[in-house]
């Protein structure tokens, strides 16, 4: 269990590291919202490993394939089976895993839970598992975009104690993309990038803090009580691998201000009602305000380093283990995308539960049959092979 | 919907401020586990208003009533129905509220969502709402407690820039208690209560950190993936009002840290494998290692202050508007109850989620039905029994 | 756990024969649907022991009460909590059932599961539990009809092997109450009250099929697969205590057919899509199609008999058993209400699944806030002191 | 939604009938179960078209692939992904499905639900989807007889009017696969047959209704209320394409009854309590009480026949359609294989929630890891082929 996510835009993983594949299944998205592989890719290629000099020099395309819920590049309402054929994989490398518990990794625990594993490539356990999320995510995204114009941004924060000045209202995806560390200010980027080649030198590793704002929600999404929105995006952030902290809106420093320097004063701008400062971080009781959702992650230090480590074998004895081949001296530059993706996968799914209670136009629906779902067209969508699908938009 | 929570232990919770009563079901709750209002209403009273100086002066004696689902002094296996009649209504102090949205409270979300809401005394958005987690967190406590030795302390760990010396290994609930703020540093703890005091004259708030520590869980509890176990308690914890963020182990200071100094060594102790450090906070993969879970969560200021702010009225208009009545000036003093309620809450529902798949003694089941389940006696159980499991409680 | 059903409009029931109080706890309900205890109290009435010569004597009053989710006569969106009182409390009637297994009831069963169980009036298992159905049932039923004009009918369809001649297309409540024993056809109801008449004089006891009919949901409503919209309604009805079977359409008879007799050609009607005949019950491939939906459920004769019975204790020794106090000699004039309630909890679920999903009017929602939303008026909505709210309807 | 099934023992399927493959993916199967595709495959082959003269002939060798979620032979916890490629796709077969709305498919419904769909052979709507259901079914079935001794034998009961004498409790696999019917009762497996072969001939079809028998199962099994065992069995059988009507144990038939005549006396059979009749079909207030459970599900006559009908098109106009290509005269003998899939999945879905609050044995669990589960050992551990299960153990 544990492999699903979302009540209405569902989600389900599967797939270890050296298996023939890994994969998503996503049920419940809505019909005649247009999706191809195009749409999924770029943010696969992301997330890819050996994209850049920083990140893991790990060869793997991660090409996905829609195996259904489409139909004449359009979804159709039933599951989308989403497939990342695995190709890169030497369990050489891995030996070493088989036989004793990596510090900080989820050998022990899983052995402990299941009384076995996959230990090739860490099975399961391998970050590989975030990149069904990224292609899940996608779909997310793209419905977010379409049916709300609903934006989602992330960025590489602070890299160890390097951090970034971003402002949240305004930094888009191509200020991300700028630099192979994906932190929009380019003179912090400069020396996050060396301190991740430093640490690589050294065999050793780094931690940061991706931040993430979500742009264009309307007012009322979200659930009272145990399901606010804060809360599962919070529980979101920290299923990923490697995070340890997450914080919205004014978050751990706010707790200093005082109540009267920390409230967000409403006021009346041409109609809508907003708020003065946004230290609630677009959130209100768990119900979005309308203002931009702001929030942060921490990612501890990757726990593979390249030195002898304390540990112990599966048999219960004292030994040393030191990690060998290709890893991420700092996993933040490619953690952008599960952020984001996450971050999607909850909103999208806040979206559909919010469209099933919400006030209504009037009259009752009766046998009458709605008109056609109109998705906002793509820039590009004249250039697509799938024009005639975009008229329906 | 959002209003429950749980797979297997779930808990629904119904209610609002100025109604006749607030109440959880719990569903799924193990039979034969010893239960009564006496397991349940010192967890309410640590919650209850009125309690302290320093915490709101409104009285109500939160009376917890179970009205199924036990039988005989004992749970039967059947949803266990809590009540807790609403007594101090005074909806005259909350008149404003329903004309004007409050600051950094969900009054206007509420709109934006429903359309309509019980504005009295905050209606569902009220922190009464809590009492029934914390009603429905003793239930899971008790059987944390007698099944499986599991002991979880929460404390006031800052208020503002004031912080405690607190050891997550050893701090008792006795120790928590020993003062009204609750931070079991008994000299932080009197300059949090000035603090407190003082804002309180300023018509002010505050805000701070809570901590806590889960001891005596067994590895193997957590899932994979989505539903890892500091997920679930991330998710729990940003569920509770006035919540700005969490963090787990090394939280996001580790995130200066190189992998190399951040890594739990694992080593053998007495036949049992456990790390040097905790810097995983007791989960690792998403997964109980055996050791203590430590996390923290950020609480904002509160956000009703006795002084003048600006807002907005339901139609539309600019306006300004004052807290007034009985209110808390930092609800940290009340918080502890509500963290170790969820925290008991979501470690329930794992441990049972767990027993469904744990690796089982040799044989099938058949048709033997199985000894009756013993759980661990109460000290003032006078029969006796396994009284030494019983101190880990 | 097993006492929540729905995944939108979700219902978590709880409450023993003869604790204080059953009740159920309504989430996900739509906000301004129009609802008070006077709403609701009509569907109890019906369902309520002592209504008539032929049910149990037993005299409670099942008297509601709506404890939250309610404010100035409509829903708010937050849970609907309903509270039935316990008031004719014959514990002695029952002494026998503690210390022997009723046959055909679920007095082993349950020890077999629990290891303990309240058998004070049968407990959880006494069909006291779907008082808390048919009071959930009816803001189900409010929902349906006012959002969607949703109507349903059930009646006694047959008792024993005595069987009534209804047009379910054309069948209403007031055809159905007009004799106590809620079979539209006087000539069959005649017969059937002098059987049930007999049957009581002998001690003895019997079953029957109650019919029903929904009519006026829109084609689109249900899903695919597993939660096929005749799955979830077989689900429902065989839920109900004494329950053997469930057939919907053309049902168990219609396997005698060929296909070719059997399909439901479909023809234009005047702009709308309808069907010539209604084998398929409305439903193909788990949606509605706009035909009226017609299903039976079979109901076993009343287990509780007034004569012996051969049985064994709970201490496992051969016994003899023999019903007394005051019961049912024949549950169907009772089950219809039941059968109503429970598939009114069916299609309001599916309604709201589908609103989520559904193909939606053009433009991106934005920021801009919808009209408020329109229930059905009721024809009497002049006369009750709530009109005031029926005009935001 | 809706292509999701299952508690703890969750499965998710996903395809049509003309995309690249169709998929189940299996979540909560527990570690340490012995799984190969061999495991898997012949129950596949007993649901596959082209096997026999009396079904359809298309040709579809149905070949599963195991993904992910075993290692070194055994489940490892993780989720199962199971891949069915698709083979055999002559699109031209159902150019008119495309355009007409086949009477009694659900061609309509899923285009008013979706406003699409992909009508390449039925899409989503292919009996094909069944395949994934009868592969995880597979998975289920394997947990079930290994871990419990749990065997499940379905059968063709009814062919239109020609009925089969079986006896549950001691009919077999091996006697039900004797003819290509898969009726056990020779005689009248000989009648069916001509009689499909008649309406086969005439370009006509049959339904009929299949038996089945579970036996194993210990008492305790199932959930009150709304999750009834025999609830859940109801939903996965209507969720079944043809499926109109579920009744177990004594069922419609039973209803005529009287109490007196229908109860089943308990009895003590050498330590064990049983039942002397077995009307209730082995469940009782919605939980096993140890005795086989027995039910039969009505399938109409197939949809699909070669002969000229009414019917309209999608864009609103009265026409004639014929079927065409290769299908069933008669689902039953391929049904045999979903229901017994099906019934395998509710019953070990409900074993996994019954483990979860069971009662355990003396004392807390603490850090102990428990032995290493042991399943009952395959009598051909060494080669592999699923032998006589029926050792139970």
């Amino acid at each position: 269990m544990g492999n699903s996510t979302g009540t209405l835009f569902r989600v389900t993983t599967w797939g270890e590291s050296h298996g023939k594949a890994i994969g998503a299944v996503v049920d419940g998205c809505p019909p005649l919202l247009p999706l191809t592989e195009a749409d999924i890719q770029p943010d696969l290629d992301r997330r890819a490993p050996g994209q850049s000099a920083i990140v893991t020099q790990r060869k793997e395309s991660d090409t996905v394939q829609i195996l259904s819920g489409t139909f004449e590049g359009v979804t159709t309402g039933t599951p989308i089976s989403l497939l990342i054929p695995n190709e890169d994989q030497r369990t050489g490398d891995y030996m070493d895993v088989a036989l004793k518990y990596r510090p900080s990794h989820a050998d022990f625990t899983y052995d402990a839970k299941y009384g076995t594993r996959d230990w090739r490539g860490g099975g399961r356990t391998s970050a590989r598992e975030t990149a069904t999320r990224v292609a899940a995510g996608a779909v997310a995204r793209a419905l977010l975009a379409r049916r709300y114009g609903v934006e989602i941004v992330a960025w590489v924060h602070v890299v160890r104690d390097l951090g970034g000045d971003v402002d949240p209202e305004t930094v888009t995806r191509q200020d991300v993309d700028r630099t192979v560390v994906r932190c929009p200010d380019l003179e912090a980027a400069g020396r996050m990038i060396e301190a991740i080649q430093a640490a690589r030198k050294d065999g050793d590793s780094l931690g940061g803090v991706v931040g993430c704002v979500v742009r264009g929600c309307p007012p009322g999404w979200g659930e009272p009580v145990f399901d606010r929105l804060e809360a599962d995006l919070a529980r979101a952030m920290l299923s990923l691998p490697a995070t340890k902290g997450f914080e919205i809106g004014s978050g751990f420093a706010g707790t200093r201000l005082s109540g009267l320097a920390h409230n967000d004063a409403f006021f009346m701008d041409g109609g809508r009602v907003r708020t003065r400062t946004n230290r609630s971080g677009g959130i209100q009781g768990g119900i979005t305000n309308g203002e931009a959702i702001e929030f942060r992650v921490a990612f501890k230090p990757v726990a593979t380093v390249m030195r002898e480590q304390e540990t112990v074998t599966r048999t219960r004895e004292d030994t040393m283990i030191a990690g060998r081949g290709r890893h991420d001296p700092c996993v933040l530059p490619r953690a952008v995308a599960l952020v984001e993706a996450m971050a999607a996968l909850v909103l999208a799914d806040h979206a559909l539960r919010h469209e099933a209670i919400r006030p209504r136009s009037p009259g009752p629906i009766g046998h009458a049959i709605e008109p056609v779902p109109t998705f906002i067209p793509r820039p590009d969508d004249s250039s697509g092979g799938t024009g005639e699908t975009g008229e329906r938009g």
